[in-house]
């Protein structure tokens, strides 16, 4: 490509280095950026040098914070004995936005995965299990994905923790709400008939 | 959504006002940003502030440029008396991947579009006719886009310029090289057929 510009040239390299965002999206959005106000443009590189700078992780939980302690983890009206384990912010975030838990949460940053070189020792498990060591925990909910990598997450955490008195648990898998039966797939339809419950729990 | 941290929901809102990145994309975007070393994302902030502080318009040609004039009008081994006439850079960067256009360029930053609100009166028609005008041009070959708009805007350049003593062409319509006849449009084909050229022209 021959670029008519050095700094506009940078600024498409730069922006094309995101995932999924090619050369040709790039050059689309910093051409889109030119004809913008230029004061949403510096917005916009403001807001990621805030982010660089200012972004901190909470101290307990390892979700994405303003302070040393996130908003949840700080908030007396939490149930802080039950702690749901997730992967990433976007679970938290997923999880929130349902306003139905009122436990508090345990940010892996990932689950193991030897295929993307992902071991135990990246994730936040030493931090967890010192929770469930130090703070009053009575259960611990595993929200990860159900993959076999989720899945490996969940087991390995269950044998490092296994001996604390703590309660284990994983969120359900079956069919998901409204969806029709024919349309499920095979795995799915037999977790959801193995962990059938009894019909007056659903009810409630 | 609730986020849990001002600073990131702000970087995600001013991401999702990219064009085609919705909040969900937004937000992966920023994740990755967090993901990877601080020094790549502060790259991109700078990048976008000298986009918006350091991109300079060619005086002569209107292209995006590092200076007042463009590498290209700048040039002495360009043909100035051919000027090739285009919507916007992407075009300009087009014709110059192909290294066969010895000319210049006119760009004009859009086409004539009542639907979108844009008249002749935002495209840089007024510099366009006093290039025409002031400098020896021979030609102006008009490269637009084969659209209604970009047909309505060639013909309002020709009814603006038409009694200078200034030669006018159009980029060839046609079959595109390596098409199957089959699947060309019907449109595409007629004018194909209407500008046929003699044999020997199209050998060379």
């Amino acid at each position: 490509m021959n670029y008519p510009s050095k700094v506009f040239e940078r600024a498409v390299e730069e922006m094309s280095q995101l995932p999924g965002i090619g050369k040709r999206t790039a050059l689309r959005l910093v051409l889109h950026m030119l004809n913008r106000s230029a004061s949403k443009t510096e917005n916009l590189a403001d807001s990621l040098q805030h982010l660089v700078n200012d972004i901190q992780y909470c101290e307990k939980c390892h979700t994405i914070s303003d302070a040393h302690i996130c908003n949840i983890c700080s908030n007396p009206l939490r149930d802080s004995s039950i702690i749901c384990v997730v992967e990433d912010v976007r679970d938290v975030m997923a999880i929130e936005n349902t306003g139905q838990y009122r436990g508090v949460y345990h940010v892996l940053g990932g689950r193991i995965s030897p295929m993307e070189g992902v071991g135990p020792g990246q994730l936040k498990i030493e931090s967890l299990a010192q929770r469930v060591q130090n703070e009053s925990i009575s259960e611990l909910i595993f929200a990860l994905s159900s993959t076999m990598e989720g899945d490996t997450t969940s087991f390995y955490l269950y044998k490092v923790l296994k001996d604390s008195s703590v309660q284990f648990s994983t969120i359900a898998r079956g069919i998901g709400v409204g969806d029709e039966l024919e349309y499920a797939d095979e795995a799915t339809l037999v977790r959801s008939i193995q962990n059938r419950i009894p019909y007056a729990t659903e009810m409630n």
